[in-house]
């Protein structure tokens, strides 16, 4: 029978049970991996400190082995009652091997080892983020290139303004995602620590565990020393992640804003292929950039679970506390949508239809307002009154 | 082979698809019964002016039942690519009872059908919330009528201030839940009208819905008459419901945050029962309060659902757009969790184990010194001077 | 030399004293007056039982009227020393009437003090806003009548839909208001409690305040009996009134983002005559609609004060905590900015000059699928294969 | 008669031209400096490039050099009807210089000219907050020197869990602070690019701008090239400014939710002096850490206008709207909140005073039962088994 890391007896009330394990049990199949990856390292590191013998080891090595394959074939199961997936490993362990098995927990707790397991997703899912927005700006940059002559009109309070070309306009979001990515690095670095050994955030006085070995093994830069630190970690650095997501996140709406307005019927600037459109079920006329609607709807949501999570985190005191379970779903889920975002919008970018005609035909003589001012700059006449001489004329 | 209803080709972007057919396909399968109601008091009212036949209203009505009949066995199945429960609806239909599957849409569209839907969900909800609430508050009034003098200090700025006692502090939630019940009112009112027959949200000038018939079959008190303002409540009733029950949710919070420090060693004036609380994976002397952790952390997560669905509403013009779909998902996980929560805190509230004995001895005097500016009111001094006083004996 | 209430000796630090005092001390001016009212009833309950005589009550009453007329004059003063208005009242009395000012805060603190004083207030805004709310859907409905036959687009997924008219969408925003305006009823109804006599929070058990007198005296409804539902009151009726008061916002922004879109030169549907219009320093040809612009803008940032409210509230414990201070700031800058914006769309509605050639210009043919679908039924064809019949002959 | 720099007449509504100026001309007294910088920088670029003659520059530069001595002794106003600083200045240079003020526009636009005023003022805060918050960092250091051997209770889920110390517990907010401020140098990297010569967001074909002369008179690492990427970052800039300062404030916000524990009559671990503390107008016997607790409610503000600015901005399309005017009072309101946040909480930290005896008393022998598990570990019993047995001989 399964029995929780804590548990003595099992009459947990059952209300109080299926609030308190929430949707961990669903969620750990896709960190177990992690958890496997910290595990091996943790396991050396007993062996090297002499805590287990090279048998035991062997044997740990072997069991892990075994539920990373069971795992990845979908046939190792996170029950319910087992709550996450350290209770699982640590029972099938148990189950298999025996003795050794009890023997896995000694010099850590749950609170690093669910620290690790997400730092090491953090790490991974991170690398990834930057890899596909960079390459995002890299289609960015080409479809940038692909219309650098486009004249398209600029607006300012959503008025005709000035002329610029689609080049300049995409050009423009590709600089600003590109500059937001040189953040990045900043929580690229403060993710690549281990909290591994910081135990249940206060370190074991008694027991020395071999932090620079697991660090090592895990390819963390370096320890991160503080247990307490490690604790205080736990939902900053998912914020610190989302927030910085977020601000590329939040450009790519902008520029959606835009893409709302110019294929409107009114503005016809630029289209979607049909296959990235979609029909109305009463008016049989009608191609909507539902996907644009979506894309639109999304912001909204991915910076509310950003929040989510920074407000869960404002309430605490320091040391762990169970509010931090919530953390996790918030931040898979938000980084899932992120990342639908991010290839969603890489297809729109590389789908966009700009119509050079109707382009061509916005381009009117207001836009070119300003530069009759400096027509008459040149001759020598102040700005100021080149601009009210040019205002003159117009009204 | 299964089409959406605004489909003529089925050549749309696999990623495109994905993405916005999103969850409804699951959370329909929870709606389905309140389309089966909408159904069926649409197709009675295109009998009535003679769109169908008797006849085929009665194999309309047959194979509406069929369908809620599979659903409730579990198998009646939306498919991803039929998108909604509206789409598989009709496909049922048009399968199996020819011709009047066609008809069934008639005067509606998918606009009105969903916004219906909703309707009917939110008003069946929001009666559940009130009640269960009321349960709420009645179990509350029990506790303070049980515990009604039982003394307890009363703190300001987290300092032990005046002495109150268990009664009165449960009571003061007691009343202030009530109280804002109070404005739950105005909420049932605005969801007791119908939205059926507002079609793509412009009503229909040349076809003739009998509103106030769909509006009597399905139990509405009035019908939404201007057809844009339907339009506009998508969303926005959402926050109304979820916005409102928020402030009940925000008093539990309040009094869960006094339990998470009434629970505490340091006071220990009330405790939950061991099926209530768990333990620790590494210290085996810990009882831990995950309940109320998890109640506390749900504040947040329970109020940025509300913030989403909000600033989604912000960002449209009138006229139905597809921003909108994402509110369903984020209403009905907003709800289910408020649900718990209601339930939760009943169970708590029920298991408070008040420690007479702590909360006695934690009486002190210093409690009283008001008390004593008051006898010295009484012999005539001034409250400005006998504070004086007071103050200067304790220093 | 003025000394706060509490304070014994004035040795405060200075970074502390400017941080905790903050700007209560010229936000008090404005809620003088309600403070004046409160006092005047205590007095006169005081003197009904006892703790003052008549001739007493005279002189309260006197200084009272004297402090009122000073600060309408703009000549009665709350020095950052005296850090809020209760202060600065009951130093005045004890400096022009001696020994009956420190009477005056017998049975009370300055708890229920300033919870009374801004429960007045706030009863006084609301019936303000509900007014002035009323005022708009009047205006609104004005103009729909004026325009009812005014064709209009009508628009889903920012594209072309179905034929509706301006005063449709007019009526549709009056309508939406309105339903929203009768869920500030329950708010009405919960403002209208007299928290005074509930002292700190705890209420004096061995002083016997008429509370029912001071409700009498002050206007309200009735008595908020328990003391400590006073105190939970203090934030989260802020935040009730705030919030409903959002919806009515909300719904001015989605109808301010159509007027932006409206106003663009590829729509022209409508103006506002230059004087509501703003011009560009460097484009001479400009008109832009600043003030569309920033009612939009000014959406978040009302929503935002009403998140800091709520968010400071949900941290708390029960018993007063000083965090409460900052939700007056909050709840007078977003009244303000509420009322500004309620006034200020109220003069756009009442100035927008809808361009009929331009909106008879942009009806076109696509417009009436849904039409050529019904007639199309009314030949006997089913919805279905009539909506694909039509849908043909489109592309 | 002063006129705005794009007004022609002055017939504005008075409601519109008060809401739409806002409380620019007040926050702009605070700007001034670095609108007289940009503006030194492009009069001398504008003489580089002929477009003035050296003694028009000389003019130019004792005029601004006039403003900013004016400005200093707090003579020089900005009007309401003036708007803002750039127009007050324009209209000084013109009625003192002559013609060469209506030339100082030349070659830009109020946009480029709020963006770099806003840029070198951002830059200055910038490196203001790294330095205080790398003394509070210090401070925080030496105070977990001085106590780093003073024991103290680590809780977990609020109980009682592990012993840990006041210097572990202060270095871990140090530490955690130090990384989050290694995330701010991607924040000064972007900061330091000017955007002067953008002019209204698309730059000016025909007028060939020095950009590269501006940049390195003011001092900017480089010039910010894309004229709609200088308009897309105003308020996103901002943003990131506001989102990376956040975290610091979170975490001083997590350490300052431990004082207000560690504070309360029933642990008395630390304590502030009375100078630090406050009292109440009703008990005589409390001190108040109404310090902490406005620590803790300005956490929610400081996010509130954070989250202000962000929801203004994603409902932007590209180009300048109005919108962006209101981010910069929250964006100044924001960094003033947390300059005084940074500044009080280095005033808590210094002052601390912990409290060696009630700190010693606290450490219970169930904060050690970790270690006797461990204990039995190292006799060669398994972990789970020690974990057990230990947990055996508790309960």
């Amino acid at each position: 029978m399964s029995k929780k890391l804590w548990q003595t007896s099992s009459n947990l009330n059952p209300i109080v049970e299926t609030f308190t394990v929430g949707d961990d049990y669903i969620l750990d199949t896709r960190l177990l991996p992690y958890d496997i990856i910290g595990s091996q390292a943790h396991a050396r590191m007993l062996e090297s400190i002499g805590i287990i013998s090279r048998t035991e080891l062997l044997d740990l090595e072997k069991g892990l082995s075994e539920i990373l394959e069971l795992s990845q074939k979908g046939e190792f199961h996170i029950s319910k009652t087992q709550e996450d997936c350290h209770t699982a490993i640590e029972q099938y362990l148990t189950e298999h091997y025996g003795e050794v098995g009890k023997k896995i927990h000694t010099g850590r707790s749950r609170n690093d080892q669910v620290l690790t397991i997400l730092r090491l997703f953090m790490k991974d899912m991170h690398t990834d983020f930057i890899v596909s927005i960079q390459a995002l700006v890299k289609e960015m940059d080409e479809r940038a290139m692909e219309f650098q002559n486009q004249k398209m009109p600029g607006y300012t309070h959503a008025q005709l303004a000035m002329p610029t070309t689609v080049g300049k306009w995409l050009d423009s979001y590709a600089r600003a995602i590109e500059d937001q990515l040189s953040i990045f690095s900043g929580v690229s670095g403060i993710l690549d620590q281990s909290p591994l050994g910081s135990a249940a955030g206060f370190g074991i006085d008694s027991f020395l565990n071999d932090r620079a070995l697991t660090t090592k093994l895990m390819g963390f830069g370096k320890v991160q020393q503080n247990p307490l630190y490690c604790g205080l970690s736990r939902g900053l650095f998912e914020h610190n992640f989302l927030s910085t997501l977020s601000w590329v996140i939040m450009l790519m709406g902008r520029m959606n804003n835009d893409l709302l307005l110019f294929t409107m019927q009114e503005f016809q600037f630029v289209s979607l292929p049909d296959a990235m459109t979609t029909g109305s079920s009463i008016m049989p006329q009608k191609r909507n950039y539902d996907l644009c609607e979506l894309v639109r709807a999304s912001i909204p949501v991915y910076l509310g679970h950003s929040d989510q999570l920074r407000n869960i985190y404002t309430h605490l005191m320091s040391g762990y506390q169970r509010d931090l379970q919530l953390t996790k779903k918030i931040f898979i889920e938000a980084t899932d949508l992120a990342g639908n975002l991010v290839e969603v919008f890489g297809e729109i970018i590389s789908n966009l239809q700009f119509q050079s005609e109707t382009l061509d035909t916005a381009m009117t003589d207001e836009l070119y307002a300003t530069e009759r001012v400096y027509e008459l700059v040149r001759t020598g006449m102040s700005f100021r009154d080149a601009y009210l001489e040019v205002k003159k004329g117009l009204f």
